[in-house]
């Protein structure tokens, strides 16, 4: 946010800031999904929803289930939410009760520990590293729960944000069959599936019925704006998810949800995002090295790279403030992904266009700490 | 929802349905609303905006409370929301503990009980009659207190769903400097503002700055389906609100956001809304006491007539689904609305066509229990 600002700040000066803070994709919805939207302003009154969402998107939903993955699932476990934020929100609800204990790695995306503190939901934080591929297993869980006690739930994310790492078909198989064993709810956010370089995905659904999904069209759809996402969900929570959507959302943006069923069809479009992101991966994986930026995760998916500077700083905020004054870009300092170690780690999104990466790359060159 | 699936399951079958049991209105957006949404649809990029709402429009929604109720309220304490549900969320979570007691009245929106509820946060109700017009008071609060023990939070909502009782400008000011004295957190729902039937609307605002305002675009401008909305915050809950905000909806539909700017300039249309309910009101308190149902709320605003059914039934869910069956008309039991004395009441909603009013009215009139 600090970042945000003061890039924020810079380029109301005019002077020039290259963004590689961003958690968003730089390209619009694609031309399917604007249209089907523009048809929809047209002729659809646009009142409420059912809460589980329209049955035409839940179906598509499935649909892309059978065709990605191989995976059948029945429409009626499919929820449509209010961006993947509504989907943890609904989720952790039904499937946690106040003071439960769910484990969720650092680094890692940040809401999810405040969401669960909002909510009286108890955080326990395992730490990783570039050895366990900044993912859980079955042997930190382990140790987890020698630690703090019996661990309730488990959220995993694969691609991660902030690493971008993914867990192989193996390792998700086995965190599946160990929660199930234990007795603790597997969350599982796929919400940057369909972003990776050179890697198939796995849904936790080959593997396990008892966890829970959480998907967006916000990243692989490049809809983020448009607050639309969804949720698979084993039959036990369905009803209580069902309960609370009506109550805590009435149902999602119907605008949205009408036109996101064209998604599906955007393939095409949706594939050159993830082009320009291979590319632009490439570019950084080149050049970075260069400017001292060469200890970087495994970047399978998502459009990051997670860099350990701690040869250059202890104090990744005031290291990437100085980088946006003295280069124009724009850093996010670890420290909202890994409260205890994030002071010597940033995170480099390749999100933009790739002439913005190659502009941020080409002023890092001779940028020395 | 059961009067819903009845309704639905008739006419899935091709009966015909009235609908007098829906909570939405019948029109779509006001057209300069369309008109900007296909507008930023092929010129913008709709990805997210800062948590607190685009800045367009936090200054369209003060202009609006300057306008309309001659109260000067800063752009910094308006924070655009999903919906008024996602208003409801982030001021409990902000203003309220786990543990606390917020105090509403029954008949009431079910959703305020149920969300308090979700997050740990007690519900006191207080029960109100027709000599109370259904709304809180400085006498029942004296009253609940002396049973619950302290307080911490109160909900208004005025006009009211279900009666449309609305309070008047003296009964606000009393109400607000009670809960100032006591050190209640007052919540005021004024989400049906703007519809209402030959009486002046109160806001809150006008009487006290440590009140929380919930809005919504969903009811006078008819963009139920956008889900947008707005809070009003006092200062100290502003920093929590936008915490909260960013971690649990990183922001509201962008989409939403940028056509509602336009809203405010659609009077002309949104008052013809308006109008329509009026005739729809006044058909059906002409028509309504002929077939029994003459026990009604004082109906100020909103689109509802609330109907003491004692007379006729003691168990409003099997007569409501009764009268579907045996006119057409899907009207709502008062259950949902008062757990306890609501197997008596049931709840009109005129929101719909004045065509489809009279056809409603006219099915009932021969109808006897």
């Amino acid at each position: 946010m600090e970042v945000m600002r003061a890039a924020a700040e810079r380029e109301a000066l005019g002077d020039p800031v290259y963004h590689l803070e961003v958690g968003q994709p730089g390209s619009t919805a694609p031309k399917g999904v604007i249209q089907a939207a523009k048809d929809a302003l047209d002729n659809h009154r646009l009142g409420y929803t059912v809460a589980l969402g329209i049955p035409e998107l839940r179906a598509a939903i499935a649909d892309h289930y059978a065709r990605e993955y191989g995976v059948s699932v029945p429409q009626d476990r499919i929820v449509v939410t209010t961006g993947s934020s509504g989907g943890f929100l609904l989720s952790f609800l039904a499937a946690f009760d106040q003071g439960d204990k769910v484990a969720l790695v650092a680094p890692g995306y940040p809401c999810y520990r405040h969401i669960l503190t909002a909510l009286g939901i108890k955080p326990v934080i395992i730490e990783t590293t570039k050895e366990d591929r900044y993912q859980p297993s079955p042997a930190l869980l382990e140790k987890a729960q020698a630690e703090h006690g019996k661990i309730d739930g488990l959220i995993v994310a694969s691609p991660s944000n902030p690493t971008g790492t993914m867990l192989s078909k193996e390792d998700m198989a086995a965190l599946a069959e160990y929660c199930g064993q234990s007795g603790i709810r597997l969350i599982s956010d796929e919400i940057y599936q369909g972003i990776s370089y050179g890697r198939g995905f796995e849904t936790v659904l080959s593997h396990a019925d008892h966890a829970v999904v959480v998907n967006s069209f916000s990243k692989y759809f490049s809809m983020t704006g448009w607050r639309l996402g969804w949720l698979v969900l084993p039959e036990d929570l369905l009803r209580p998810v069902e309960c609370l959507a009506q109550n805590l959302f009435i149902s999602p943006p119907t605008l949205s949800q009408v036109a996101a069923v064209a998604a599906f069809d955007c393939r095409e479009e949706l594939e050159s995002n993830v082009a320009r992101y291979a590319a632009n991966r490439d570019l950084l994986l080149r050049e970075l090295p260069q400017s001292g930026f060469g200890d970087l995760a495994p970047s399978d998916g998502a459009f990051y790279l997670y860099a350990d500077v701690g040869h250059m700083t202890n104090d990744s905020l005031s290291f990437c403030s100085r980088i946006l004054k003295e280069t124009g870009a724009a850093v996010t300092p670890g420290l909202d992904f890994d409260e205890a170690r994030g002071h010597r780690t940033m995170r480099f999104s390749f999100s933009g266009t790739t002439e913005e990466i190659a502009a941020a790359a080409a002023a890092l060159k001779d940028w020395r700490p």
